[in-house]
Protein backbone atom coordinates (compact mmCIF):
# COMPACT_ATOMS: atom_id res chain seq x y z
CA UNK A 1 0.00 0.00 0.00
CA UNK A 2 1.32 3.37 -0.64
CA UNK A 3 0.16 6.99 0.85
CA UNK A 4 1.91 8.61 -1.79
CA UNK A 5 -1.07 6.83 -4.40
CA UNK A 6 -3.67 7.33 -2.42
CA UNK A 7 -2.66 10.93 -2.41
CA UNK A 8 -3.21 11.21 -6.04
CA UNK A 9 -6.34 9.52 -5.97
CA UNK A 10 -7.28 12.38 -3.29
CA UNK A 11 -5.81 14.72 -5.56
CA UNK A 12 -8.36 13.81 -8.31
CA UNK A 13 -11.11 13.86 -5.75
CA UNK A 14 -10.20 17.72 -5.11
CA UNK A 15 -10.36 18.09 -8.71
CA UNK A 16 -13.76 16.64 -9.01
CA UNK A 17 -15.09 19.05 -6.07
CA UNK A 18 -13.48 21.48 -7.71
CA UNK A 19 -15.78 20.59 -10.65
CA UNK A 20 -18.86 20.67 -8.84
CA UNK A 21 -18.65 16.88 -9.22
CA UNK A 22 -19.09 14.42 -6.36
CA UNK A 23 -15.62 14.44 -5.05
CA UNK A 24 -14.32 10.66 -5.81
CA UNK A 25 -10.97 9.94 -7.40
CA UNK A 26 -9.00 6.76 -8.48
CA UNK A 27 -5.78 5.92 -9.63
CA UNK A 28 -4.87 2.34 -11.15
CA UNK A 29 -1.08 1.53 -10.76
CA UNK A 30 0.51 -2.03 -12.58
CA UNK A 31 2.66 -4.55 -10.14
CA UNK A 32 6.31 -2.06 -10.23
CA UNK A 33 3.92 0.92 -8.93
CA UNK A 34 3.67 2.93 -12.21
CA UNK A 35 0.49 4.71 -12.72
CA UNK A 36 -1.40 3.56 -15.36
CA UNK A 37 -4.20 5.49 -15.07
CA UNK A 38 -6.14 8.64 -13.11
CA UNK A 39 -9.54 9.66 -12.89
CA UNK A 40 -12.16 11.70 -10.97
CA UNK A 41 -15.99 11.91 -11.04
CA UNK A 42 -17.61 12.65 -14.43
CA UNK A 43 -21.02 12.08 -14.37
CA UNK A 44 -22.09 15.70 -14.72
CA UNK A 45 -19.52 17.02 -16.70
CA UNK A 46 -19.86 13.73 -19.84
CA UNK A 47 -23.79 13.52 -18.98
CA UNK A 48 -22.70 9.87 -17.95
CA UNK A 49 -23.92 7.68 -15.31
CA UNK A 50 -21.27 5.37 -15.32
CA UNK A 51 -18.67 8.32 -15.21
CA UNK A 52 -17.52 7.39 -11.42
CA UNK A 53 -13.96 7.55 -11.50
CA UNK A 54 -13.31 3.76 -10.80
CA UNK A 55 -15.15 3.46 -14.39
CA UNK A 56 -12.74 6.00 -16.14
CA UNK A 57 -10.00 4.53 -15.25
CA UNK A 58 -10.70 1.34 -15.86
CA UNK A 59 -11.55 2.17 -19.04
CA UNK A 60 -8.42 4.66 -19.75
CA UNK A 61 -5.90 1.43 -17.93
CA UNK A 62 -7.45 -0.94 -20.56
CA UNK A 63 -6.81 1.54 -23.22
CA UNK A 64 -3.11 1.99 -21.95
CA UNK A 65 -2.69 -1.50 -21.24
CA UNK A 66 -4.36 -2.50 -24.86
CA UNK A 67 -6.73 -5.12 -22.92
CA UNK A 68 -9.73 -5.17 -20.81
CA UNK A 69 -7.86 -6.99 -18.44
CA UNK A 70 -5.81 -5.02 -15.64
CA UNK A 71 -4.22 -8.09 -14.30
CA UNK A 72 -1.74 -7.50 -11.73
CA UNK A 73 -2.94 -3.85 -11.44
CA UNK A 74 -4.15 -2.40 -8.55
CA UNK A 75 -7.08 0.24 -8.05
CA UNK A 76 -6.61 3.26 -5.05
CA UNK A 77 -9.92 5.17 -4.62
CA UNK A 78 -11.19 7.76 -2.20
CA UNK A 79 -14.71 5.82 -1.14
CA UNK A 80 -15.73 2.74 -1.04
CA UNK A 81 -16.67 1.62 -4.77
CA UNK A 82 -20.76 1.25 -5.44
CA UNK A 83 -22.01 -2.02 -6.67
CA UNK A 84 -21.34 -0.81 -10.93
CA UNK A 85 -18.09 -0.47 -9.49
CA UNK A 86 -17.03 -3.25 -7.89
CA UNK A 87 -18.63 -5.55 -11.16
CA UNK A 88 -16.46 -3.60 -13.46
CA UNK A 89 -13.28 -4.37 -10.82
CA UNK A 90 -13.87 -7.77 -10.83
CA UNK A 91 -14.07 -8.03 -14.80
CA UNK A 92 -11.15 -5.44 -15.47
CA UNK A 93 -9.24 -8.56 -13.16
CA UNK A 94 -7.40 -6.10 -10.54
CA UNK A 95 -5.28 -7.86 -8.19
CA UNK A 96 -6.17 -5.32 -5.21
CA UNK A 97 -8.15 -2.52 -4.31
CA UNK A 98 -7.28 0.01 -1.28
CA UNK A 99 -10.55 2.51 -0.88
CA UNK A 100 -10.43 5.45 1.71
CA UNK A 101 -13.72 5.86 3.47
CA UNK A 102 -16.70 3.17 3.76
CA UNK A 103 -20.24 4.28 1.93
CA UNK A 104 -22.83 2.48 4.10
CA UNK A 105 -25.39 4.25 1.72
CA UNK A 106 -24.36 3.25 -1.48
CA UNK A 107 -21.55 0.97 -1.25
CA UNK A 108 -20.72 -2.40 -2.91
CA UNK A 109 -18.05 -3.83 -1.64
CA UNK A 110 -19.16 -4.49 2.39
CA UNK A 111 -22.44 -2.87 2.01
CA UNK A 112 -25.93 -3.53 0.79
CA UNK A 113 -24.81 -6.04 -2.33
CA UNK A 114 -21.11 -7.12 -0.92
CA UNK A 115 -20.52 -8.10 -4.69
CA UNK A 116 -17.18 -9.95 -3.99
CA UNK A 117 -18.58 -12.31 -1.47
CA UNK A 118 -21.24 -13.52 -4.62
CA UNK A 119 -21.20 -16.55 -6.14
CA UNK A 120 -21.73 -14.67 -9.25
CA UNK A 121 -18.42 -13.21 -8.67
CA UNK A 122 -16.12 -15.15 -10.59
CA UNK A 123 -12.76 -12.94 -9.41
CA UNK A 124 -12.31 -11.36 -5.86
CA UNK A 125 -9.63 -8.38 -5.42
CA UNK A 126 -7.79 -8.20 -1.76
CA UNK A 127 -9.42 -5.35 -0.08
CA UNK A 128 -8.02 -3.31 1.90
CA UNK A 129 -10.06 -0.05 3.14
CA UNK A 130 -9.90 2.75 5.38
CA UNK A 131 -6.77 4.36 3.94
CA UNK A 132 -6.68 8.08 4.58
CA UNK A 133 -10.49 7.72 5.38
CA UNK A 134 -10.41 10.85 7.07
CA UNK A 135 -9.06 13.41 4.45
CA UNK A 136 -11.20 11.52 1.94
CA UNK A 137 -14.73 11.39 3.70
CA UNK A 138 -14.51 15.21 4.68
CA UNK A 139 -14.06 16.21 1.15
CA UNK A 140 -17.33 14.48 0.94
CA UNK A 141 -19.24 15.57 3.46
CA UNK A 142 -17.86 19.27 2.83
CA UNK A 143 -19.28 18.81 -0.79
CA UNK A 144 -22.84 17.27 0.42
CA UNK A 145 -23.20 20.20 3.03
CA UNK A 146 -22.65 23.01 0.36
CA UNK A 147 -25.11 21.41 -1.76
CA UNK A 148 -27.69 21.61 1.06
CA UNK A 149 -26.86 24.73 2.01
CA UNK B 1 -43.54 -4.22 -24.21
CA UNK B 2 -42.63 -4.08 -28.05
CA UNK B 3 -41.47 -7.67 -29.63
CA UNK B 4 -39.74 -5.36 -32.18
CA UNK B 5 -37.70 -3.34 -29.89
CA UNK B 6 -36.43 -6.83 -28.92
CA UNK B 7 -35.73 -8.04 -32.12
CA UNK B 8 -33.50 -4.77 -32.44
CA UNK B 9 -31.80 -5.69 -29.46
CA UNK B 10 -31.41 -8.84 -30.80
CA UNK B 11 -30.09 -7.46 -33.74
CA UNK B 12 -27.40 -5.78 -31.97
CA UNK B 13 -26.37 -9.57 -30.32
CA UNK B 14 -26.14 -10.74 -33.49
CA UNK B 15 -23.61 -8.28 -35.03
CA UNK B 16 -21.61 -9.26 -31.47
CA UNK B 17 -21.99 -12.66 -31.76
CA UNK B 18 -20.52 -11.85 -35.87
CA UNK B 19 -17.92 -9.73 -34.44
CA UNK B 20 -16.45 -12.57 -31.50
CA UNK B 21 -17.91 -10.72 -28.52
CA UNK B 22 -20.78 -12.14 -26.03
CA UNK B 23 -23.48 -11.96 -28.26
CA UNK B 24 -25.62 -9.60 -25.66
CA UNK B 25 -27.34 -6.42 -27.39
CA UNK B 26 -29.66 -3.43 -25.58
CA UNK B 27 -32.02 -1.16 -26.67
CA UNK B 28 -32.87 2.04 -24.93
CA UNK B 29 -36.68 4.11 -26.20
CA UNK B 30 -37.91 6.98 -24.46
CA UNK B 31 -41.61 7.15 -23.59
CA UNK B 32 -43.15 8.15 -26.74
CA UNK B 33 -41.18 4.33 -27.89
CA UNK B 34 -38.33 5.79 -29.74
CA UNK B 35 -34.94 4.29 -29.65
CA UNK B 36 -32.39 6.98 -28.38
CA UNK B 37 -29.44 4.34 -28.47
CA UNK B 38 -28.98 0.77 -29.60
CA UNK B 39 -25.05 -1.30 -28.35
CA UNK B 40 -23.91 -4.59 -28.17
CA UNK B 41 -21.21 -5.36 -26.59
CA UNK B 42 -17.26 -4.41 -27.24
CA UNK B 43 -15.76 -5.41 -24.35
CA UNK B 44 -12.58 -7.06 -26.65
CA UNK B 45 -12.72 -4.75 -29.64
CA UNK B 46 -12.88 -1.38 -26.94
CA UNK B 47 -10.27 -3.74 -24.57
CA UNK B 48 -12.82 -2.04 -21.90
CA UNK B 49 -14.07 -4.35 -19.31
CA UNK B 50 -16.68 -2.27 -18.83
CA UNK B 51 -18.27 -2.71 -22.70
CA UNK B 52 -21.40 -4.07 -22.03
CA UNK B 53 -24.06 -3.31 -24.37
CA UNK B 54 -26.32 -1.97 -21.35
CA UNK B 55 -23.16 0.27 -20.39
CA UNK B 56 -22.46 1.38 -23.86
CA UNK B 57 -26.44 2.22 -24.42
CA UNK B 58 -26.84 4.40 -21.58
CA UNK B 59 -23.67 6.17 -22.15
CA UNK B 60 -24.91 7.19 -25.87
CA UNK B 61 -28.65 7.50 -24.23
CA UNK B 62 -26.99 10.13 -22.07
CA UNK B 63 -24.99 11.86 -25.06
CA UNK B 64 -28.69 11.81 -26.88
CA UNK B 65 -30.78 13.44 -24.35
CA UNK B 66 -27.94 15.87 -22.79
CA UNK B 67 -28.50 14.22 -19.58
CA UNK B 68 -27.28 11.74 -17.25
CA UNK B 69 -30.88 10.68 -16.37
CA UNK B 70 -32.67 8.50 -18.47
CA UNK B 71 -35.82 9.00 -16.83
CA UNK B 72 -38.73 7.45 -18.50
CA UNK B 73 -36.57 5.72 -21.11
CA UNK B 74 -36.75 1.54 -21.00
CA UNK B 75 -33.97 -0.77 -21.46
CA UNK B 76 -34.72 -3.54 -23.39
CA UNK B 77 -31.58 -6.11 -23.33
CA UNK B 78 -31.28 -9.74 -24.51
CA UNK B 79 -29.34 -11.03 -21.33
CA UNK B 80 -29.87 -10.82 -17.35
CA UNK B 81 -28.02 -7.68 -16.82
CA UNK B 82 -25.22 -8.33 -14.63
CA UNK B 83 -23.99 -6.78 -11.38
CA UNK B 84 -22.22 -3.96 -13.25
CA UNK B 85 -25.22 -3.07 -15.39
CA UNK B 86 -27.97 -3.30 -12.74
CA UNK B 87 -25.85 -1.30 -10.77
CA UNK B 88 -25.27 1.49 -13.97
CA UNK B 89 -29.04 1.07 -14.81
CA UNK B 90 -30.35 2.53 -11.36
CA UNK B 91 -28.15 5.16 -11.96
CA UNK B 92 -29.51 6.25 -14.73
CA UNK B 93 -32.61 6.40 -13.32
CA UNK B 94 -34.32 3.91 -16.22
CA UNK B 95 -38.11 3.07 -15.68
CA UNK B 96 -38.20 -0.11 -17.23
CA UNK B 97 -36.02 -3.03 -18.09
CA UNK B 98 -37.39 -6.02 -20.23
CA UNK B 99 -34.59 -9.07 -20.55
CA UNK B 100 -34.48 -11.52 -22.86
CA UNK B 101 -33.10 -14.97 -20.97
CA UNK B 102 -32.08 -15.40 -17.42
CA UNK B 103 -27.90 -15.06 -15.98
CA UNK B 104 -27.76 -17.62 -12.97
CA UNK B 105 -23.93 -17.73 -13.20
CA UNK B 106 -23.45 -13.81 -13.95
CA UNK B 107 -26.70 -11.97 -13.36
CA UNK B 108 -27.47 -9.28 -10.80
CA UNK B 109 -31.09 -8.90 -11.31
CA UNK B 110 -32.63 -11.87 -10.20
CA UNK B 111 -29.68 -13.91 -9.25
CA UNK B 112 -26.47 -12.68 -6.87
CA UNK B 113 -26.61 -9.28 -5.72
CA UNK B 114 -29.76 -9.08 -6.23
CA UNK B 115 -29.15 -5.97 -6.89
CA UNK B 116 -33.06 -4.03 -7.30
CA UNK B 117 -33.52 -5.71 -3.95
CA UNK B 118 -30.74 -4.06 -1.86
CA UNK B 119 -30.97 -1.04 0.69
CA UNK B 120 -28.09 0.66 -1.17
CA UNK B 121 -30.13 0.45 -4.23
CA UNK B 122 -32.03 4.39 -4.77
CA UNK B 123 -34.02 3.94 -7.80
CA UNK B 124 -35.36 0.32 -8.87
CA UNK B 125 -36.87 -0.04 -12.45
CA UNK B 126 -39.86 -2.22 -13.17
CA UNK B 127 -38.12 -5.62 -14.36
CA UNK B 128 -39.84 -8.28 -17.35
CA UNK B 129 -38.25 -10.88 -17.64
CA UNK B 130 -38.46 -14.12 -20.16
CA UNK B 131 -38.62 -11.68 -23.44
CA UNK B 132 -37.48 -13.26 -26.20
CA UNK B 133 -35.40 -15.81 -24.37
CA UNK B 134 -35.54 -18.70 -26.56
CA UNK B 135 -33.73 -16.63 -29.34
CA UNK B 136 -31.72 -15.10 -26.84
CA UNK B 137 -29.91 -18.09 -25.29
CA UNK B 138 -29.85 -19.89 -28.43
CA UNK B 139 -27.20 -17.23 -29.65
CA UNK B 140 -25.59 -17.40 -26.53
CA UNK B 141 -25.55 -20.91 -26.56
CA UNK B 142 -23.93 -21.52 -29.87
CA UNK B 143 -21.02 -18.74 -29.20
CA UNK B 144 -20.29 -20.64 -26.12
CA UNK B 145 -20.04 -24.23 -27.46
CA UNK B 146 -18.02 -22.55 -30.74
CA UNK B 147 -15.87 -21.00 -28.64
CA UNK B 148 -15.06 -24.29 -26.52
CA UNK B 149 -14.84 -26.36 -30.23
Amino acid sequence: MSQSLMQLALDQANEAYEAGEVPVGAVIVNDQGEVIAAARNRVIELKDATAHAEILAIRAGGEKLGSERLTDCDLYVTLEPCTMCAGAISFARLRRVYFGCSDPKGGGVDHGACFFQQATCHHRPEVYGGISEVEAAEMLKRFFKEKRD
